[in-house]
């Protein structure tokens, strides 16, 4: 019943450790929680069922697709134990915000721009007319400004390379290079968004989506010592009908807090962790963890000085000096501010008014979470491509104010 | 210190208290807890304020403002004391819905119309190019079953009467008419929407908008013997951003379910209260109270025969035959499952493509909830006029199905 | 169908308000909402019922019961308005705990005893082979103490009268003296507890018991402007099997909490209200309305000098400062602190070692929530005297320590 | 930074995958949730902290403690992988409630008792003047129908042997044989219960105990394929104050469920998984997993024919059927039922009247929860030899009646 073992032949120095786990990591493969993959390159190609649209904006661009797609790195490269993981970037650099630089009236940008509609009162505009491939370098800071302040833009009907796109990640910080998610060939700072990628951990269901880890509310990369500033996601194939993504504020759900619990917040520190599991290389068999870093809780923004509640249900786990007990009931009244508070969130339909372009929304992760709708259940083809660009570490200014102290609105 | 009463000559016959409640009512007016007013009239007029659109469709169309706006019932014919707030429409009448009549293909509308444009893949619909006020019957039965089907079907850049809504809303059912709240003067069916007049309730202010009892979800008029089918909403004067209404599906609702709760709901009753408040005669001190209504928690929908999920946070107090306890945690999950299924949910921005228009609104109440945002803070004007179509007295049929049962879609 | 009513005929003047609000007070009686009666004296006598334990107590020690059983204030005395209500006992007076004068060791009292018993680690104590009624007074400042330590303290096999009750009352404080509720005959600051009388509100059902007004945690008397110190229920007659009371201490409580929340606590302001209700004199309508008081949430005990968390789940609407939303959650889980934690409560049963005496309980209501149990179901007599000595104002002492931290105790 | 790994040259066959997870088992040992222990033997002799009542028990019963204390299964019999721990027992055995013999008057127990005291109304017994060691079969039998109607019975002042209890449990039922748990050296059924061996995983901290695994609501082995019936506690060391058990009766929790929630759950399965964690075969890196095993949520107990409501918050994952948030709030519910409602639940302190005499608990696990209060904190010596004994697999009688119904008390 019970496995025989020779116990005392048994090699239990730690170097003969990490070569097992490392044995079972790539013949086992996923670790079967969905989140992580020790194997790289094209193995898992599906390029097969590239959309339409898709295909033919990587044939424009010189995106080679012929060793498969999407690709992942190298699996050499991909770190099986945490402590390898959490190392990625752990070193701080210094970021310059773009926006910092802009025109607070922002005239070069909304100047150009055919019509720019402000879609909900406290987030989400929209610009007609120009093409985010075609911005000076005035108007790029000037667009960080405006995200800053708008927390998420609209671009539709784009003609955008993957290469392009990467260029203006590069122009608002350091791209993010992930070290296992899979990325347009070629180009690592430039993630795949592709449901049709998700059916491999089991069908997308109508009666699940919301526990789907792909639909839920969250904030991209908070576990970088650096998370990303703006985040730019260009859809290039759209559902017909849905595939809505919905965006709240942060400076916005601070600015629902009484001011004894924005008191109590300021200055404390959450856990935040990372989508991907790695291995404990001192416990290996207590399961693969998540990178954990601890950020600021109320986040000032180093552009607009305003200040933002920096907390999402799918990737923070506690708010540091707490117990447990009281940091879940808080977390959970902080996240349903986010969810149930319908004017602080604008509910975004990627549709182009021309086929054959994209839709790019850029945000600013540090005052936003989002949620991606799946009402098209993975019925339709829906494919992006997504580059983060890394800012500064995540601080707290005790003299910073909030969103409506700074424009002198009432705080009631 | 404590008041000196003599006891002996206290005339305490229930005609004498009867009429001791009826002078509080009228000595004191609103009970303070910002639902009930038994004063009539015009006493509460705000015509100065009315927006200048509104003014405008009113004066095109022959409403008579001249001796104030809105208008209330006559203070005689609003009741002071539940049971008789509780009579009113309390014998059941005959209800054919006019979309059991209705083409299936919707031919005479869809293709009067010049787009049809689905909002989500769910619900909402909006129908580009006509004019509701110039329907035929025929386009009229269609719409009635597209609304059932869609849940909610939105039209902009309608040049609608008053007159011409009612009419309408007297085409699909019988017009509701208020004991109490305010009407456009003439017109005791059309209901104002003005967010201007809560402002008498205090001020609409951020922090506190999810806690105000205009902005969260709700389903219109719950307490009826038989509660409205379709409400259309015109709103004649629209902020120039925010504002929206926001939409969720019972049919979908319903869906979200596992088949063993869905199976212990089947056949359930919940009590449904009204807005409005009412002073009980037998015990007047107690407080007024909701007039309530026990209706099918599951509702079947006479015309598409789906099942939808009939409950809303503001208005479903509790789930019959379970305890307190019970019941709190259960309703709780549902109103949940209504509002962060976001996949389940349409967001509508009211603005016209041509300014000085309106833009209307049709949903089915039996089927749907909805929130309206209150981003604009009562800074911008809004204005609307709303008609109720009263249906059939709610039933639940054992035998009907599901919206995916019935359209053969996965019920995973 | 719904009223007629001359308006222009009305009185509608506050004196005429006023009569007509008491004739509906003094006609109707009850407000239905259980707790509340306007009548007085010895009108609702169920002396008939009277336990043959507390029968012969009351013989023996002169109480008249031949009027009826119990008696109420007289009806005069009764207020009918909250303003009224309020304005009892509002006026600050200087309170010195007989506990601050006590040998610190309680040699005079822990000496007498046959044995003293600590129930638990946290919280209560038996004291064996004492007559509270001989207590010199150094004994009753050492008992004073031993309660502020042990949060209450117990002594069966009682020949207690109620007169000699209500002097060791005296002693420990202002008694208690209520506008409405039922005392013993003859002794206005003696409270009857006696689940019989619960009985006309309806039956005492076991799958009710959690929701029933009488069996949940609670701290007594929370509204006034100086609650309660030492409530002293002497149990006359005990079911033979069941009817505990289970109590929980504050000072436990608080050190539950993390650094971080009690020093979010320390300091502030939480609502507290009355059991009974009384009607708005300004909206006589809106229902009969408890009495409201702001004390520090947390408090120091003026003889321990310990910290205590000062709510319960009965009595607490909510802290002073914060938005609804977020006091429900927080207070949720401080009740539940209270009522999870099993290690800082005592459950005690009432039985005597010898038949025919009774049980006495003195505890803190500074510093404790309590519980009575219904197992019983008022299937059995219970009966109960009960002195409560009102004490300081509540305040919170910023150089104060938890009970922990002054005990040297570790604080993990 | 990445580790480097010769893709090329690892073995990923099955057979070399198991080897490395038993060389990692054996290497690092525990897996750092605390739960599991892959070591055998006398490894973690705590044999010099052993009290001195238990060393003083064992010397006069003839108990080995020369090679340590306490003992752990052989190495090589503690299953390291998930399948070959769910295999242990798994097969189907007829079980004979020695209940189901014995006169229901219970005339040779409780007439040879010195006294028979109920501790409350719904749940717990204390017999008097018996000797466990010595009962005869007819009084063993009508002590297991007495516990099966009490939940749980407490028998003072016990001289007991380790023998006795093994052999008392073999009376009832077939004695548990934990593969991993600590036991009494050379008697594999006796579970030892000591405090102390916690601290292994880090102190008992005062603030901490409720997330404690040792303190909470739980009931014992509820993965087994027939978990235990009755499950005898013998405490031969007992702190002088505190260390109480609080128990609370699975009867009484189903009799608070409205009769339409007790309908939706009788019939279902929840799925109940154990304390201890194992690898996962085919996913090893996803961490150790707790076996797991389907009963019914509603059981019937065969002697007494009376429903119990089967959940433990700490070991009961999810209601099969249900979709995962569905299942969250309703067990939640029935947790607190069991957890709030103190009418159903008994609190015991262990201290005998005699020092040098034990103390026993035999309770009924089918029909029960309980809770260890950790209120002295470690400080001080407790220590216990436990013996469940396993009874049926669980089952639901659809014919079956409550506890109140089968009684004839009041349903209200």
């Amino acid at each position: 019943m019970a496995p025989s073992v020779q116990v005392q032949q048994v090699d239990t120095s730690a170097d003969s450790i990490t070569e097992s786990v490392k044995k079972i990591a790539l013949g086992v493969g996923r670790t079967g929680d969905g989140t992580s993959n020790f194997k790289g390159g094209f193995a898992d190609s599906s390029v097969d069922k590239l959309p339409e649209p898709t295909r033919k904006r990587f044939e424009k661009y010189g995106i080679d697709i012929s060793r498969g797609y999407p690709e992942r790195p190298p699996t050499e490269e991909i770190p099986v134990f945490i402590d390898d993981a959490t190392a990625i970037r752990n070193t701080p650099w210094e970021f310059i915000d773009r926006g910092s630089k802009a025109d607070p009236e922002k005239k070069a940008l909304l100047g150009a721009a055919k019509e720019v509609k402000h879609l909900t009162k406290h987030i989400g505009t929209e610009i007609v007319g120009l093409q985010l491939s075609e911005l000076t370098d005035q108007q790029r800071d000037e667009l960080a400004l405006l995200i800053a302040e708008r927390v998420v833009v609209f671009f539709r009907d784009q003609d955008l390379s993957p290469q392009k796109q990467f260029e203006l990640g590069e122009y608002f910080g350091k791209v993010e290079v992930h070290p296992q998610q899979v990325h347009v060939p070629g180009i690592r700072g430039i993630t795949v968004i592709w449901p049709e990628l998700f059916k491999k951990f089991g069908p997308i269901t109508f009666r699940k989506t919301l526990n789907h880890f792909t639909s839920r509310w969250h904030t991209d990369l908070v576990h970088e010592l650096q998370p990303p500033g703006i985040t730019h996601l260009h859809n290039d194939t759209i559902p017909e009908v849905g595939g809505d993504t919905v965006w709240a504020s942060g400076y916005a759900a601070y600015d629902k807090l009484s001011p004894a619990l924005q008191e109590f917040l300021d200055g404390k520190k959450a856990v935040y962790f990372s989508a991907n599991k790695y291995v404990d290389r001192e416990n290996p068999l207590k399961g693969t963890v998540h990178i954990e870093r601890e950020h600021p809780i109320i986040r000032t923004h180093p552009v607009t000085g305003w200040k933002s509640l920096y907390v999402n249900r799918a990737m923070t786990s506690r708010i540091v000096g707490l117990e447990p007990g009281e940091s879940k009931v808080i977390l959970e009244y902080l996240f349903d501010v986010f969810e149930k508070n319908l004017d602080i969130q604008v509910r975004f339909n990627w549709k182009p008014s021309q086929p054959g372009l994209g839709t790019s929304a850029l945000w600013d992760n540090r005052i936003s979470q989002h949620f991606a709708v799946l009402d098209y259940e993975g019925q339709e083809p829906r494919h992006g491509t997504r580059v983060s660009s890394l800012a500064e570490v995540p601080f707290y200014d005790a003299e910073s104010k909030s969103q409506r102290e700074a424009l002198g609105l009432s705080l009631d």
